[in-house]
């Protein structure tokens, strides 16, 4: 086997001293961390999309990426090449779990009928290998982007037919998802937005934004699909507006739509950034309001202005990120997908394993510093002191539903403000430096 | 009189032609647009902060202001002479309205006891001039964000004695404001939110907010003020974070905490900029979601990082937001209220007349292109159009509930996605320039 | 003739009361404004990249654009068309010049003799439709950023071959331009810069740009090409850093390598704003350093991240940049390039023309707006009189020449400051305001 | 002694394993480090106005620091407690520098004649410290943004008598400067640029400002001061446009006023990125280009709009930045000038010990990380590897100057490009961390 990327051994774990190119510093799969392994606690994605179908074009250049299967011309061929690569990549990385968009799986067809029979041919191969590996699937999607049809939304196309033809669409995709054994599926809103108001009927197209998730919902009840039904927040580009703005937006709007029960969060790290809210911010809304489904596992660069979805090599970031994530209980049945790409000039095949190991690395140290600080108790206790005074007396009044305004009123008239006390975080900052450095 | 602003004359509508420095070009108060006057429509209100007690200091530099009340040692004397200054500058603008905090009313004392009988003497003098003059109250406000006390937050300080303070201080607030006969009274969250995750308890802090918010619709509808509570969106500075992000974060809090009923929003101009959203985004937002109170009238710059507030002069984006409240319905009960300031380097008491000319000539301007747009039925015309495929077959049966993805999948299988139509994004710039040019 | 648009009319001016949608409402080509008719002062310039050979595909998605050209299948048949439907555009619209990569012109070969061997079989039909209709190159270029291997820059790439083949091209763009007559010839430093400073020789790579420069200005001096020679500032985006950031960088990198004598700027409008910089400001910049020599007339959006090259419509911001010009006694050889594309779902061919026209009609006002403010000299007056006292006493000193620090105490421990005076900023707004809509 | 800060004892080094709060977990001053200890590598030194005079007062907020010496009522008397205070802050911390304005040493007189009397009162007592103690100045400046005189500009003010006043105190501050034995001179340019181009002489001003450094360069000849003066790049805030945007605007300015011999740059990390750019990236430009002079150490936020200067704790960013300092052979006679205040809710003065503790911290761990980094050769050989076709054949050629385009035309058509190598960003990006994480 392993005719794609002869040059990748398996990847074992040999840490920081090793002088091996290919080797994990920092992750080591079966190691405990708390009452799990490194590899149960993150539960890693590779994205079909960036590993395997992704060319490195950018909107100045062409493609660069240098993929063995682009040698093949016969696109069902084609096709099966690039689930055979993925297999092969998943299993020397040690990844347990691959996202994969309906039409990253198998080539579009002419019309849909050709798509679907497409799909049809390529998922026993998939379900074959899925069951001959043990790899699963972390979530499907369907592409509802890319196609000219979709320029300006899906299910918030102006046009009727678009919106249809997007329902056939994520139908076909769910059932697929639901085949081979998926344990989520992501409505990633890839153009649900405006450009222009000037042009756009806002309320329309929210509604009928909620009028898709509300079938698609109902077919998954419907099939039988107990995965966990997904949004994903991206503040803009390519639309100029995404309605799925962020953890916060999505939250209104699934509550206005009583559909909160039926949908979580696909996080993207950087989605959070692109709307100038930390990662970890995104991650503790989701969890404060039960909605944190799973991670888009990239980092974003705000010196730049696009989305340049780079794999992870941020400790602070992550580390914050996996702090979140104990504190949610693990992020289980989602896991971290690194929807992430190696840069134009990264085109070699081993560059997939380099980013990879880059971004696995990152999370596995920032897994253990998480840990460690969670252990410890440092920042719990301090954050607990820091608000005692609602533990009780006029506090715990406040937190009880029991005091009004005149109340309070009563209580400052009757007391002085007893000073504050310092918030410290240039010592947490420098606490936060030493649980990364020292993990 | 007049001894504030001797060189300051009755501002009057002149027309572009004039010669007059003060004089008005486009804002013609009576002028009759649609079923309604100008004056009618736009609701004007001065921001008692930015003209009388702010002082011209940035962070990197001292007061710059020339205000002749600044002369006056004794501090209920001054205050008083900002009344007076108010009254004086409304009645030469020709402005209606005026909105306040507390203690830009009377000066604070070191005790809310003392801050109280502060505001104790100076409301009848405001009452007085109020029933002289017929300038009434836009809305009333708590200056919860000032004091070291409320550094990290007021509703959501760790300290239940900071919060306990502020449920007081808002008490009072909302209790002159009833006995002044504001129109709305505006929670404005100087510094709800958070400077860094790792000393923050987010879950406990929103759920404190809500509380004291439900305590003050509780006040409000006990003393029978009968004005609309609103809260204002913001989305950093002074926090990192400021919980009241936007429209569409804020009515993800009201939902959660079955506060939509009781609070509407107040939009500025700048914080739906600072946040990367466009002003009319917001309007609209607020607007379909019932939710759109008022106006903070100001304009920011996005080459500059920190929060400018000036004085608006974009014709486009007010043209834009004048739409978006004709489509409203009108700004009632809430207004326009310039929370806008004069640069630092315009310091003299003339330059305050300067920046409301600029700013309402500009909304008024403003108003007569989206009216003009909006009669024209244009835009209208071609939205209609545009979605008018959910107007029939399947679109209709969408949008009335009655499709499923089973039905979208035999609808999509049987016709051809017909060819998507232009957007026309560039037509209809040239034809919104067209409108503010020849309103 | 007019078969690649045949719905496109010849574009006249009607003025805004007129209903045709495919006129102009502002642009009177022959209209005199102040010495010259608008047409001479704008000398506008159709981008053939985008209105040819763009395709509108974006990061998320395909090919959108219908362009009837696309349909050929044989590349020089194809290359061709395009030629002939440019000059039809240019005809159609009354624009007198266009700018050109060497690849948009003839298709790329697979060699660069083969290259130059499309080039050599084109150019004979550009002159010849040039000579027939009297439309002119106002610059050409060549398109060093595409192709893989200039993945990590042209003349800043870490591989010499790479630079040679930059070399090679250009030579042949250069002499291409000077044989169609072009009255300059733009080195657009597309991917000139560094993703990450980690793999990065700065020095080396910027010594590199300088050699090649050189060898351009050399080998256009040997040619006898005539044009002027430009470079393009732009801030970020393909590469994290672009070495050509600004009109300041540039101007830095020229002083330093003793280029300044022989390259003047190519400024266009979004990349000023990428760089966080006033378009204004960088034509100033410019203009103040002998070195303004052209424009790609175009409009970002900064409440998006990426460059999204918009037809301009900002009638505030292109009034600034018309003062500067006419200040600078017209752009002239320059012109003004709309290096702009229609959105990805204005994809008819006629959107090209609203387009153009929303463009044309954008710097047609703002033209009249500035020609009228510089002729009342109402800016200029005030600017005069706030710097007067430059004029005598100290200030001549200072501005001779023949004051020192000592000086300067001794004159200031004589007197006192003097009040400085407002800076009446709202007011100049408004100001500007009026000269828009009043031109 | 030890009167103001009696909470913090000396700090040591401890180590990361040590359990007190108020000790270093990297900071080892006497641990050879190649061939210098840390303290001779890092040069610290403490901002007299961030430690001594800041208030912790923001554009929405009063003072909230708690300083001891706030309780002294005299002007003068306050600033000696400062002084004492300064130098037992320096001791404690194990700091050997520190850098002031004019203004933060002695209180600003009604006239620059008073000031000058106050600083002639105070200067005695700091050389008795600094003979006492061995601390030295890094660099003086002169505060030229606060007062209202300077609103728009000191040199590049409009008025002449404002530009006088400006040379007049500079003067003073540098005659201090060199009484007190400064290492360096920093002209900062507070507020040297624009609000508004519409009132503004950009031309003038630029001349002005070039003038004005003339005059400075000229009368530290005079005076014998033999410190290097500096400018600091700032992009925005407090104006619109800072003249001194960047490091290469700086270059260029220098270049054509013929000032690149005089004077160098004292680089603000906060500044780079407030200008997009990666601080190794300014340090990098300034190091090419023989300007780099000295460092402002702090750490911003690009999630924030504003100026944040905050104490450095991203490990990679500094470790990028001591990179380009070992590059360089150090950064003597510069140092690392802690320009970084505590967040305004870190109020108490053992914060300000916290805030130099995790700063220092993070630069000592920086340098170990660099040093290791450039010990091992592995960035340096993957990138003369990456660039060796410069070192013969045509690229030595090219790098030596006897190449045209006719030569690289003909090299080209006789051979292919060979395929590029890949870039290794992700690779690099891992690298990095293991030599952060393992130093």
């Amino acid at each position: 086997m392993s005719e794609y990327f002869p040059e990748v051994p398996h990847i074992e774990y040999e840490g920081p001293d090793s002088d091996s190119e290919l080797a994990f510093d920092y992750y080591d799969p079966d190691k405990q961390v708390g009452d799990k392994t490194m590899k149960e606690h993150l539960r890693f994605a590779v994205s079909f999309w960036h590993a395997f179908t992704g060319d490195g074009s950018d909107p100045f250049g062409a493609p660069t990426m240098q993929r063995p299967w682009d040698d093949i011309e016969d696109p069902m061929e084609k096709a099966e090449a690039r689930i055979e690569a993925n297999f092969e990549l998943l299993d020397k990385l040690g990844v347990d779990y691959f996202c994969y968009h309906d039409r990253d799986l198998a080539p579009r067809g002419d019309t849909i009928e050709e798509s679907n029979e497409n799909l049809d041919e390529i998922v026993p191969l998939i379900k074959e290998k899925i069951d001959e590996t043990g790899i699963g699937v972390l979530f499907g999607s369907a592409e509802l982007f890319a196609e000219p049809k979709y320029a300006v939304g899906a299910a918030s196309s102006p046009s009727a037919d678009v919106f249809a033809h997007a329902g056939a669409q994520v139908k076909k995709a769910l059932e697929v998802t639901n085949e081979l054994g998926g344990e989520g599926f992501c409505l990633w809103g890839g153009r649900e937005g405006y450009k222009t108001l000037l042009n756009t009927d806002m309320g329309l197209e929210q509604d009928n934004v909620a009028r898709f998730l509300t079938m698609v919902a109902d077919h998954a009840d419907e099939i039988g699909f107990d995965g966990q039904l997904m949004l994903e927040p991206k503040p803009k580009e390519p639309m100029k507006f995404q309605y799925d703005h962020d953890s916060a937006t999505i939250h209104a709007f699934l509550q206005k739509y009583d559909l909160d029960d039926r949908f979580t969060l696909n996080i993207e790290t950087n989605h959070a950034t692109l709307a100038d809210r930390p990662f970890a911010h995104e991650l503790r809304y989701a969890r404060l309001n039960d909605i944190l489904g799973s991670i888009d596992a990239n980092q974003g660069d705000k010196l730049v202005g696009w989305d340049t979805d780079e794999f992870p090599f941020s400790l602070r970031d992550h580390t914050l990120a996996m702090y979140e994530i104990l504190q949610n209980g693990g992020i289980a049945p989602g896991g971290i997908n690194f929807d992430a790409k190696v840069r134009r000039e990264s085109f070699e095949p081993v560059d997939l394993a380099h980013g990879h190991i880059t971004g696995m690395d990152t999370y596995a140290r920032a897994l253990e510093a998480a840990h460690a600080l969670k252990e410890s108790g440092e920042l719990e206790a301090f954050v607990d002191e820091r608000y005692s005074s609602y533990d009780e007396g006029i506090g715990q009044k406040i937190v009880e539903g029991e005091a009004d305004l005149a109340d309070l009123e009563e209580y400052t008239l009757d007391n002085d403000v007893p000073h504050p006390e310092s918030g410290r975080e240039e010592k947490l900052n420098a606490l936060l430096n030493r649980y990364i450095l020292e993990a």
